[in-house]
């Protein structure tokens, strides 16, 4: 009874060799067979990525030792991968600190913006953000100890603009619906109460049309081994508007931020833009590969990646809403301008569903308790991609063959 | 006229025959020639550590994808790699947290310290500490507002500790001298006072015989690229003692310090012990060169190590003081016990001499002003460089022959 599922085959393929984004797949290299949609939580590999890691580590690092610092560059690392992400986020490239985990770079901009509204002390946010922000918010309070994390559900956000507030500290893209925030809109809202906004671009960076200057964003910070396909733990980045930099401070002041790192003076005198927000010795290995990463963005128009998530997104909800209905629901919005490159389905058992997927070549993620996500590479995800996991999912849904397994294993990334 | 250079070299060749050692050191990797007397700012590599990031990246990061954070054992990086580190500096494995840079865990642990001992205000600590150290300490103070970072000569240390010093913060080996604080002693003296005593460990880990645990410590902090050798800008590591676990806060409070990482709870609950001090996404590329790194340490007895520096400065020291004597002064302590794995050379023109070296094959750092530093790795520095270094650096000072370029490169790594 091969009905829809050749058709919706032959409808992807067709689109696929019309994709102005093809070409960059090859770049990538993926496991034969298998439908990988958790790319929003692990990029995956270029083999270019592993060639350059590998002369890193045997003639940078081996044969040229402490002198690649210089020779090789390696002291540039930083602002030469700034100078990528930066056209990604809508910045320019003294705006852009890549270092440190989105924790740590959430943490220094949170304090930065505490610095710039002095008399403020609420820092809002919503109950969809990503816990570890709400975590690094509180822990920012608990030591200034005048601080209070006020948060509410994502429709309230407007009614607790006040003038207490010093920040409005959002997740763009929400991990578990994928909902998009209207980021121009709650930045004019914050602005309108003289609060600071702060955002974290862990899910749209790369994948969305992100203009933090068209938006007037204030702070922000993101990540890299998600849709930049960095590598795992590839080290993320921290945006600050340059009308704050002459009163920009970090708390996590480091010889890297330094105007003169190697003058190894006893006074801290801050490095001029975004930089300042560098802190220590930043991980060479996973720095070059982060660099090595972002080649596959040479050359890509911002507008047709976007374009590519909404069409994958938009598939991929059509085939669920045609042929899953009643067995599985989509809760991420069906408007692509209100969604991250991401769709999330609700089920009873999502983590034995999700399971049951990974074995049958398709990988998402669980997040608890009842969603099944999946994320959208516009790089390396193809139609048909999308159409297989729908149809593994529709066998999968059909049979009810799955294990209930307890949800114990440990699972990562947002 | 071939004198002592031969005699040190029959010497040194004999020393080296008898270096118990010796085999650790086929496990690097030195260019042909090279005198590497910079291990103290960045170790060297093993061609086995390059293995195994290759095998991270095209395994278990190409192929694996997201599912390594459980399969290849991601997640238990931290931890694994805790264990290591724990035994090399008198630590339970429970009071280690290898994460983040020195600086960034710095942080951590003042902070982690300020609220431990919460009526006092004072951050006390000395001159010769490495100057990101006092910019962190004065960079959490901003954030306070309620502590002041006091910074006195080292011989006053004594003086300045009294009832408002809630930590004294100390970093064992001079980074620029090579002179080793009486660490037990100072820790006794801070808690005499009612203070915490921190330890940055930066040049001691892997090379002297640290020992937390005998002396005491409150907190402490290292660095893993130096005598470690776990690649350039490699993860640094935390450690609080056990006594301190019940009450110890993490104002960087990260899904990874997170009791249950991927419930993605709302609320912030700590994970057991140091753990809690891990924070954002680890870098996994060079979280697994750090790993590997480590296993060059495996079944070696730590007091065979800080012999063999002992020997090894001693030589240095010994040759310099007979031969090149009024030529170029040694700063270092002589006695053994009272310095780090270095020796430090003052010369007016140290950045001209350090340059003129590095072409000669041998190379050290230059520390602004008129330092000469020189740093002996005893896994795989043999008593034979030693020599060659003294014989090329006396060679130098003969001949007086070396340009005067200014002082604009940017160097590294303390």
């Amino acid at each position: 009874v091969a009905g829809w599922q050749d058709d919706a085959r032959s409808t992807a393929i067709a689109a696929d060799d019309r994709d102005p984004l093809a070409a960059v797949r090859d770049r990538f290299r993926l496991p034969d067979g298998l439908v990988y949609l958790d790319g929003n939580s692990l990029g995956a590999l270029q083999p270019a990525i592993a060639q350059r890691v590998a002369t890193t580590m045997t003639d940078e690092w081996g044969e040229g030792l402490i002198r690649s610092w210089n020779d090789a560059g390696w002291v540039e690392l930083p602002g030469r991968i700034a100078a990528r992400i930066a056209p990604l986020i809508g910045a320019a490239t003294d705006e852009v600190a890549v270092t440190d985990s989105t924790s740590t770079n959430l943490f220094k901009v949170l304090a930065a913006g505490a610095a710039l509204r002095p008399d403020r002390r609420v820092i809002l946010t919503d109950d969809t953000n990503f816990p570890t922000d709400i975590y690094v918010a509180r822990g920012l309070a608990g030591l200034t100890d005048r601080h209070e994390v006020r948060v509410v559900p994502p429709e309230d956000l407007h009614d607790h603009l006040d003038d207490e507030v010093a920040m409005l500290m959002l997740t763009e893209v929400d991990y578990r619906s994928g909902r998009r925030h209207d980021a121009p809109a709650l930045t004019a809202a914050a602005h309108g109460v003289g609060a600071l906004a702060v955002w974290d671009l862990a899910h749209s960076v790369g994948v969305l049309d992100v203009d933090l200057t068209a938006w007037g964003a204030d702070l922000a910070v993101g990540c890299s081994y998600k849709f930049l396909s960095g590598g795992p733990g590839a080290p993320a980045f921290a945006f600050a508007a340059r009308r704050h930099h002459a009163a920009l401070v970090n708390p996590l002041a480091g010889w890297f931020g330094h105007e003169q790192p190697f003058a190894f003076d006893l006074d801290y005198r801050p490095a001029p833009g975004a930089t300042r927000l560098l802190n220590g010795t930043a991980p060479v290995l996973s720095m070059t590969a982060l660099e090595a990463a972002l080649e596959a963005f040479d050359g890509l128009e911002p507008a047709a990646v976007t374009a590519k998530a909404h069409a994958l997104t938009t598939r991929f909800i059509d085939l669920v809403d045609t042929h899953l209905d009643g067995r599985i629901e989509v809760v991420t919005p069906r408007e692509p301008a209100r969604r991250g490159s991401q769709v999330s389905l609700r089920h009873e058992q999502a983590y034995a569903v999700t399971r049951a997927l990974t074995d049958r070549g398709v990988i998402g993620d669980h997040r608890p308790p009842d969603i099944v996500r999946f994320g959208f590479a516009p790089l390396y995800v193809r139609h048909l991609d999308v159409v297989e996991a729908v149809i593994r999912l529709a066998d999968l849904l059909d049979t009810g063959a799955w294990d209930q397994p307890r949800f114990h294993e440990r699972q990562t990334v947002t």
